[in-house]
């Protein structure tokens, strides 16, 4: 049994759908299929997903919902067509998008993530029926009634153990099942998505809970490659990464595969390959055990985010002060703020945060509250705050790797906000400017990888 | 009006006593004098602090106290017989080694507080009374007498904002004040110590509470040297540095200055000067404020200081979990353990103890906590823990300096626990192996200093 998972470009119009299905019935046993949904067919175009979201919009704001429904519908009609699948077996779904509107919800967060997991929903439905109506057996799954559980978070759901049970009492045959990505049901029975992007997630939850051999991510690109192209021309494919070294390049900037769909899989000891829809010879990239892993370079990838924000804070004799960090926590958590990292001197420390919580308000609010609990001599917020993470499991105790990087940057004058190394075995994490980002991942890369 | 403060090594015998009234008689402006315990004469001596040490444990154990009392009253005889005082004189010395342990204490953290402060309590009205005797006008200035309030923390205790009130209302003419350093008084009225070598404390209190123009702090070296002349030959010797670089390198070892006097200097801004009581004509190095500095070099100090262990998690999307850090400060603060860094990495977590506070018992109830509360899929202790610290304000923004580091470190096969830069702008701070330490030390001061 392999389960195979489509991105939305994968998925986005009758041709790709062709080439999706001719990748599902090449091997029987890639049997589990997860939809995405469908996503952009040209540069301007607009994700089904998207359209959904306005479509909620819309709705809450008492706006006519006629127009919108009808695109929506057009984007699965037009998938249809290419299959010659009558109009009036799509009825079912005019039906389902009037019916989104026509529902309660528990609040407006919920209604968000229902209108938005029917993206996947309604592709996974109609992905069965062409299937079906090509004369190969397969069946939709409804994640409401075989029990694909998740937590009561609307947008930001995680799986519960059940649904690993659930997955695994599922009764099948030789049909294919036809998953809808991205989202679960709470105990209450109502939908709750995971964050966006997680179509991975529930293709790596449905992998262990169905003990697949192999979980293959199908995608728009040949393999995941040793830095962002758009930074490096041409940059080196991953042939086989681990897990470890996978889930901290997503964590910082590797869009390629969902960070959060790690955990199932090393959980399920599923090894992952992420492929491409659109040339599924090539070998793609594994995600494989460290245990069955052996180096191929000294480091396997470079990537940057830059959606940070840090705050600095010195005050002389800071570290004699014991609970002062719990105070500063305390802070946070009462704002609900969570933070990154936190490095520190002797009477210096700097927060890392994702900018994405924090509003000026926010900060503001923050500032005042650490100003009064902890007196500091200096507090301030620096806005621009990018990370550079350098992953290899090929890293480990070698100082050498670090000297090079130091060389690449110091060569081309950029400066470092911070130097993070040895939290991890595997990694190390620099902060610059935004404006040095690229450049930093640019030099570093030549410096491993030319 | 210069305070001036005299280490024990600087008030170990009369030869000493000898230089030190030499010093403060040298000029009138050196009014206020801060005397440490008798140190060692020679290298097999007994530190009268530790001296009374013993005392405290036999008193407590119910032993014969006779003899020691008998050796500690000939540390301060011989010197009072080098200045020819008679025996008669020292009726307050003998009776003042009898009372300690016929009076009552809180508790033994109060009674081993009021034992150990004495060292310095009958060193300060020795020298009061062998200047009178000499003919210099003198006056001993009882810490409780004047109001010289700390806080009620027996063995670390520390100053009270009213003790500058205090001092600072304090009624002299010509004449020497001579304060004993380490200790204050709680408002309960008990004796309290600072944390050991504490006297640096108490001059840097006099000198702010009187508003004093210098703090001369006499030692026994010439000045404070860029690295330990016990790892490099011949260190380069500091003529300038500032406040905080100070700080830095006393937090890490450098323990020529007591890392808490800094504050009240810089509270006061008061000038430190450092300098050898057996050649005070040598200029020592001045502590001053960042606006008066000009770096002389780019690399101001480097040391190691060896006595950390340190707690590695590592937990999948642990940086996922709001709070996680949070409980774990709760379970440190819980047993009363404060920690000196954390650093962080994705899914890592390495918090660094300062050694002294974790016995075998609580390194083993926080990790059972840690493992309840949090179930990280590793945890592990790491005893062998050493940190390096390279300051100098010269370093701010220059990448080149990491590269040196890394290179001397590199080109000699050093494994690095951890590289922490950019929390501190003036430092950055590396974790080794122990037995790595001193080397490490040794090659990153050739690459600034040779």
């Amino acid at each position: 049994m392999k389960v195979v998972k489509f991105g939305g470009s994968s998925l986005a119009n009758g041709e790709q759908f062709k080439k999706v299905i001719q990748i599902i019935t090449a091997k029987p046993e890639r049997q589990a299929v997860i939809t995405s949904a469908p996503g952009k067919r040209f540069a301007e175009d607009t994700k089904v997903t998207d359209l959904l979201i306005s479509y909620a919009e819309k709705f809450l704001r008492y706006e006519d919902t006629a127009a919108i429904q009808q695109t929506l519908y057009e984007r699965y009609h037009e998938i249809a067509t290419s299959f010659d699948v009558p109009e009036a077996e799509l009825f079912w779904l005019k039906k389902g998008l009037q019916k989104l509107q026509e529902t309660t919800y528990p609040n407006a967060d919920y209604l968000m993530a229902a209108f938005k997991a029917h993206g996947e929903y309604f592709n996974a439905r109609l992905l069965a029926l062409i299937l079906n109506h090509l004369g190969i057996k397969a069946r939709f799954i409804d994640p409401k009634e075989i029990g694909f559980l998740v937590s009561s978070d609307p947008n930001n759901a995680t799986v519960l153990p059940e649904t690993y049970e659930n997955l695994a009492r599922l009764d099948y045959g030789t049909e294919k099942l036809i998953f809808p990505g991205f989202f679960g049901i709470t105990r209450e029975g109502e939908i709750a998505t995971f964050s966006r992007g997680g179509s991975d997630i529930t293709g790596a939850i449905v992998a262990r809970g169905l003990s697949a051999e192999l979980y293959e991510n199908f995608t728009d690109v040949d393999a995941i490659y040793a830095a962002n192209p758009k930074i490096v021309k041409d940059p080196y494919a991953i042939t086989n990464m681990t897990y470890r070294e996978m889930r901290e390049l997503s964590y910082a900037g590797f869009s390629v595969f969902h960070d959060e769909a790690i955990v199932p899989a090393i959980e399920g000891r599923v090894k992952i390959n992420v492929k491409n829809t659109n040339h599924p010879e090539r070998p793609g990239t594994m995600i494989i055990p460290y245990q069955e892993f052996t180096p191929q370079t000294r480091v396997t990838g470079i990537t940057n985010a830059k959606h940070f924000s840090a705050l600095y804070l010195h005050k002389f004799l800071l570290n004699k002060e014991a609970g002062l960090t719990l105070k500063i926590l305390e802070i946070l958590y009462k704002y609900g703020i969570s933070y990154e990292h936190m490095p520190s001197g002797i009477d210096d420390l700097t927060i890392i945060f994702d900018k994405s919580q924090l509003s000026e308000q926010k900060k503001e609010a923050v500032a005042l509250d650490i100003r009064a609990a902890l007196r500091p001599d200096e507090l301030r917020w620096i806005d621009d705050y990018s990370l550079i993470m350098i992953v290899g499991e090929g890293m480990r105790n070698q100082v050498g790797i670090m000297r090079d990087i130091i060389c690449a940057i110091s060569d081309h004058n950029i400066n470092l906000h911070m130097i993070n190394q040895g939290a991890s075995e595997i990694s190390i994490m620099l902060g610059t400017k935004s404006a040095d980002a690229d450049r930093a991942v640019k030099y570093i890369y030549e410096a491993f990888f030319e």
